[in-house]
C-alpha cells in the first residue's frame, strides 16, 4: 500500500495536495475508492480516496494505524559531505535504517563547495529522497534533511549523546567507546553522530568536537568508507535496543 | 601504503606478477626502494621493491605484519542477485565490513538470467572488486567471490550457523532470532547468510532453506532493501564479538 507524508494543513483538512496529488492521479492512476496511507507528525491513517484531480485529492478516514517502527532514540547523522552523489544513498538507505535527521556537513576534507544556488536545489533534492524513502519504508516519522551546514555553524547543544566516528582510533585498537555508549542509551535520547568525509576528520575538527562533548569511537577494527559508516552505528543501536 | 594480494607462487618466489605488476609500474609509478604490503593466505609482509617491470616486480622482505582485523567468524553472504549493478556495491562495501565469501545467488525473484558467457565476465569483474576492496581496507584475508549459483545448487553442509534474512517476520514483530544466534556465536564458526533479492524470498525458498537448517531472522522492525541488508548482520556480529 502506498504511503504519503502530507503537510499539517492537508492532514487537518483530509486532503492531499502538491506533488503527491499528481503522483496519485497521474503516476499511480488511482481511482476513487482506492486505499492509501497518509502520515503526519508520527500519526498514520488508512484512508479511502474520494475525489481525485492532479492538484488535489480528498479522502475519508478508515482507521488509524497503531504500529510503530521508529528507533527508540532520535538520531541525527552529521555526514561529512562526500564526493559525487554518495550522500543521496546515505539519505535513502539511512532513512530505512531509522535515521531521524540528516545534516550534510561540510568539513575540512569535503570537496563540496557551498554556493547558495546549488545549495538550495541540492537540499530540495535531498528532502525529496528522504520523503520518498520514508514513505517506501513505512516509517512513522518522515526523516528530514534539515540543511547543508559548515561544521562550525552547527549547534550541538540539544543532543545528550555525541558520537564521533574516528577511524584513527580503530588503528590503535580502541574497541569499547561505542559499545559503552550504546549500552547506556535511554528511550528518546537525542544522539548526534558525526562521520567525516573521504580522508576522515581533521585533527582540529577532532579537537573542536571533543571540546563539544563528542566521544571518539572506532566502528570495529576495519576501516569503513564514509558512505557506509552510518549503518554500523544504526545496526548496533537497533541490535542492542530493538532485538531481544 | 598500498597492499597487494598475490598468488601462492608469487608469494613463494618473492615476486609480483599479473595486473599488480602493471599497477605498481604504470599506475603507481613505483621505484625500486618503495615499500608496499603483500598478502597471501592470511599472511601480510612489508616488502621493499627491488626490480620493477610491467610484467614482474621483485622484492625483499622487511618484516611480517602481525595485526589481525578479520571478523572472528567466517561469513558467507548468499546475496539474492539484485537488479542492475547493485551487487558490485554489496561486494565492495561488504568486503570492508569483513565478509569472507560472497556467492551471488540466483533466486526465484531475481531478474538476472544466467548465461555462461555473461556469467564468466561478471564473475571475473566481481572477483576484481573483492580483491581491490580487500587491499584497500587492509584485510588480512582477501574476500572471495566463489561463483554465481542457483540457490538449489548450493551445498550448505559446511556451515554450522545458518541465517535467513526474512522481512515478513519483521512485519509480525519477530525480534529475537538474530540476537539469539549472534549471542551464541563461537570463534571460527562458519556462518551462512541468505538475503533475498528485490521482492524478497519466495515461500518455497523459505521452506527449502528452513529444511536445510536455516533460521528465519528479522533485521529489526524496519524493512531494509536487499542491497543494504548485509550491513545489519555484519555490524551486529562485529558489535557483539569485537567491541567490548
Amino acid at each position: 500500500m502506498q504511503k504519503y507524508f502530507i503537510s499539517d494543513d492537508d492532514f487537518k483538512n483530509n486532503k492531499i495536495t502538491s506533488d503527491d496529488a499528481f503522483h496519485i492521479s497521474n503516476v499511480m492512476r488511482s481511482k476513487p475508492g482506492d486505499v492509501v496511507l497518509v502520515g503526519n507528525n508520527g500519526k498514520t491513517l488508512k484512508v479511502r480516496l474520494t475525489n481525485i484531480t492532479k492538484n488535489e485529492v480528498s479522502y475519508e478516514i478508515i482507521e488509524e494505524e497503531t504500529g510503530n517502527n521508529e528507533l527508540p532514540v532520535f538520531i541525527s547523522i552529521f555526514q561529512g559531505y562526500p564526493k559525487g552523489d554518495k550522500i543521496e544513498d546515505v539519505i535513502k538507505y539511512g532513512t530505512e535504517y531509522g535515521v531521524a535527521e540528516f545534516v550534510p556537513t561540510i568539513m575540512k576534507r569535503s570537496v563540496f563547495k557551498l554556493d547558495s544556488k546549488k545549495k538550495e536545489s541540492k537540499l530540495k533534492r535531498f528532502q525529496t529522497i528522504a520523503k520518498e524513502s520514508s514513505e517506501q519504508s513505512f516509517r512513522n516519522n518522515m526523516s528530514i534533511v534539515s540543511d547543508i551546514k559548515y561544521l562550525k555553524e552547527i549547534d550541538f547543544s540539544q543532543y545528550n549523546v555525541k558520537i564521533l566516528c574516528y577511524e584513527e582510533d580503530a588503528k590503535i585498537g580502541e574497541a569499547s567507546n561505542l559499545k559503552n555508549i550504546i549500552k547506556n542509551l535511554n528511550l528518546n535520547d537525542k544522539v548526534a553522530v558525526v562521520i567525516g568525509p573521504e580522508g576522515g576528520v581533521d585533527d582540529t575538527e577532532v579537537e573542536y568536537l571533543t571540546s563539544k562533548g563528542f566521544i571518539r569511537c572506532a566502528l570495529g577494527p576495519r576501516i569503513l568508507r564514509t558512505e557506509v559508516a552510518l549503518y554500523y552505528i544504526l545496526s548496533a543501536i537497533s541490535y542492542e535496543m530493538e532485538l531481544k
